[in-house]
């Protein structure tokens, strides 16, 4: 049994701790840390939780836990894997690992200076059964050699009031979004990113503009293999969260995720012939984040490198600044 | 080039007219008969139509013509054939061939007795080009032995008003609709129908009961080979006309018509993933009709025996009543 | 944490031991009881169940146990829930309830001379989470008043040759495929089965018909409320298993299942456009299978009444029972 | 009753010819011209053409025609419609309209001095059932303000050894297969292209890289109103051709043409549930060229502007001439 802690209660960080309290059998949560107290009887109430803190450094001298969840928000990532790796904690921490480079940077040494610590960023898609058999597909050479990646991230429309909130802590729809589309990209072409071209807009909701970021954008990427991929990013879908990706080989294609329907259920009325769609990236994605706690904890338990490693986040990241300049300043940007 | 007519410039009527006097450039259409005024000056003004009839006979009689498209009511379709035949004229009618066995015989004996004449009757889904695929793959094996066929026709919603104005004259829902369903049950199959168990209900329109008929029917169908369907009925469908067929095999099967999308656009809106379906059979099944006149006036010219003859109408005919027998009575019928 | 045991460790039994040991964190999986040496072995070894037993009495007297998962063969069901419900056990058993009527009647007397204990029956679809959304929209009235239910059990034909072995135990294609569909059409349509009329025949493996089975059947069915089904199963589908259902009412109609694809990845390449399916029901219904579980479970911490009673399956086994008359007999059989 | 003729009776041009030849009842076809010996004895023995030519200014001079087809190969379109308007004849032209943007103004030019005449280049893709209901929904507002497209032009592998041996002549795979893309770019957003970025290799076929073209490319654009769209195309593709666009907007998106397939027909068997997909761009579009073809037959009877006119298609090989620039120089290019 590892006992874990975790930072961060939100609307993710909740999930994760139920996870944890309920649902992997060889964890135990026994320790959280949030600035909210609401969130913090959250955690006594309905999960047991018996070691409740304010002060994550707290927790990280006196709580017996071996690993960390870091889903606290982005602007705190990097400051909290870096103390749990200090306090010689394993860490898993959600994605993107954080906005500057230098603060990658900072985590992938500190990272590296303690091999014998585990250390995973959440890129959850990899950990979901559809891409997971489609990687598989891939290796086996169903799709010959594969050249183009598209992907896209796509939320539904609800969620823009809450996120235009916190668009200046998240490092903007680049970084939140297209992080994991960067990552899928890297993962099926094997391959690095050479350059990016990205433009975009702030198409329905101008505030997004007003704080220099856009609703809606798409972004070309050269790799150093020659390949290529093109990514999406959307907070303004109407129909429901709709993660897509195409992977395109010399003797097939892969797609995986249209429509992004919620379940086995077809509606025929008066609309036509429907499906709804999941609402939400938690409702496309339940599934992998379980799956993917849990090898985080059998990585601890077994001590074997995780599929998502830090340097992978720090590739992302880099890729999702360099995105960022190109949409900025309207021009290709060479990584 | 073939000199035509047509009795019969209903809904069904007008199509077929256009049809010959536009699209099929081996076929003339110089008669056109209704009881219609309407109707027949649709003919002149819109088709150009030369010689225009109040009397069925009088244009069998007077016009030049080689062939007769038979698209009256269906209490009509019996005499209508016949009268054709005895003056010479090859004939083309829509289904059913008639509603009584009696008068169905009485078609098929005259049509033997006049074996230079063709003689076709209307099953238009033989000659769509997804069922036409569909019927070339169990050919070839596709499926291996093919043992089930389920099949089923469904109207919109909105045909039910205009059809129960008419339920008396057309047999009922199982010679009306299921006519087709029970033709290609044969085809794909290969046998004949050995007995029938059908049920069914007026479940949205009580109109419907009082006219001895039902608004949805299910009917379960042995063949002579050991083989076995399914087929329904329903006239209340709130998303379209919905026509589909499976075929079941040893290896594999085969589905015809899921979803009855309009088109190949898909809408994406807060109503979810969704298809428009078609509204009517006539949109469903426009092209083959069309494939339809154009074979029958190919087998005049080139002398060759239509896919469709007066034994399959018969046939169809003949189960049609059985189904509704059962349907009335509450039980099996042998044929 | 509810204490239980298991008895039946056979393929589906291995499934609900692991749930049991790992999956339901109000669950403790303390005695298993199996004829077989191996399967004991594997509780001891792979989930670490502290009590195995290879008489079933023994461990209902021994066991420190409040509840049962019966997941024993089927001509075991009605025996093992009786002496479980005698030793003051909450009983979980899987489908079919009995083969037999009368065994289904005297596990229905014993279940209500305990009322106090939990007695629930697997009708796993019903806690499928497509199934469970359909039920609710059909609760909400989305599609006005159901009428007609279809529904289908279709196996993957590589189930066929293990299937053939113990086709004598499980009473026939009617009580071990159908039994699902039934217990469908009740809950949808909210009536009890009147009649029913059934064919079918072995057209893939003659095997099935030297037992007096079928591989593949189909079934009309009247309800007491005028309403109407068809049911199909079938043991030699190519593409993998395929429960189907569809619900028909006066606005609308819900299809649950089409097509059966194992997850979200198409496959585009020299076959066309494609999705594998789910290879066997496990595949298809195994979340359905822990929320039923936790169900059970809960129903005992909360004293409430099962979403499947006995009476369900007595009324399903009902029905089962004389589709396989009428399919023997080749006529309708009322209830 | 117009008088055609046609120049060119190569794979697209034999079509047009059948077309002309057979079913667009208000035209005539009544002279061809082509170099090759072949395409005029199948013009005269398959249909019917009365007044044949090797050189096109003689078809020019002695037919009795008021309309000429030219579907000559891509580099001579532009001088084939220079003189066609100068001999007073209307004028349809397979796109595209010329590979260099001199001969495109020059066409232009010419064009305008001849208001009395009609000018159409075919975009086929305006005339298809789908695109033009998109358009409607576009119009009506159901999508709220569309401000991205997304659009590929795919063709199945087999092409490939075909289009090497006139990629030379083709202008490339931005003038072959996105100008189609541009066009719909463009009569969606409703704005004029500002900008360029285009990628792409010869990632199967190394003989386009070296005859300075590729074999997939992907393109972003930026349009003059601020909205955006990503266009791709393929040679490659296993399944078949594979045209398909989306139109996002604020408030909903429309996708047509996913996936390609051929008919209605589904194939259940060991390769999952799978569709075929249609072979060629003729079998998708077969009828929107029908179409076209008529429209601009009644363009001409009615003396209206076609949908599509010479300033679209100068437009279109703008944006292709730019594609090709930004792939080469590998950089973004500026209209």
């Amino acid at each position: 049994m590892i006992n874990v802690g975790i930072v961060g209660l939100g609307r993710l960080g909740k999930e994760y701790a139920k996870y944890l309290a309920h649902d992997i059998n060889t964890a135990r949560l026994v320790a959280a840390c949030s600035i909210s107290e609401k969130e913090l009887v959250f955690a006594k109430n309905e999960l047991g939780v018996p070691f409740l803190f304010k002060d994550y450094e707290e927790m990280l001298k006196q709580a017996d836990i071996e690993a960390i969840f870091v889903i606290s928000s982005t602007d705190q990532h990097a400051a909290h894997i870096i103390m749990a790796l200090q306090h010689g904690k394993h860490v898993f921490s959600e994605k993107p690992l954080a906005v500057s480079i230098e603060a990658c940077q900072k985590v992938a040494r500190i990272s590296e200076s303690h091999p014998e610590l585990i250390c995973q960023v959440g890129f959850v898609r990899r950990y979901d059964p559809s891409y997971q058999d489609a990687k598989i597909k891939v290796g086996e050479g169903l799709i010959g050699k594969p050249f183009l990646v598209k992907s896209q991230t796509v939320d539904k429309d609800f969620e823009s009031g809450f996120q235009i909130q916190y668009v200046g802590k998240s490092g903007g729809i680049f970084h939140d979004y297209n992080i994991h589309d960067i990552d899928l990209v890297r993962w099926f072409l094997e391959s690095e990113i050479k350059s990016v071209y990205a433009i975009g807009g702030a198409f329905k909701y101008p505030e997004f503009a007003e704080a220099g970021d856009a609703d809606n954008v798409m972004t070309i990427i050269k790799l150093e293999n020659e390949s290529m991929a093109v990514i999406g990013a959307s907070r303004t879908a109407m129909h429901g969260h709709d993660t897509y990706t195409e992977i395109v080989g010399t003797e097939g294609s892969l797609r995986i995720g249209r429509p992004s329907s919620k379940n086995r259920v077809e509606i025929y009325d008066k609309h036509g012939a429907r499906q709804e769609c999941v609402a939400t990236f938690w409702e496309r994605f339940e599934d992998a984040f379980l799956i993917m706690a849990k090898d985080f904890i059998a990585c601890i338990e077994e001590n074997i490198k995780p599929e998502t490693t830090i340097a992978d986040a720090v590739k992302a990241t880099q890729a999702a600044i360099a995105c960022t300049l190109s949409f900025k300043e309207e021009r290709e940007i060479k990584l």
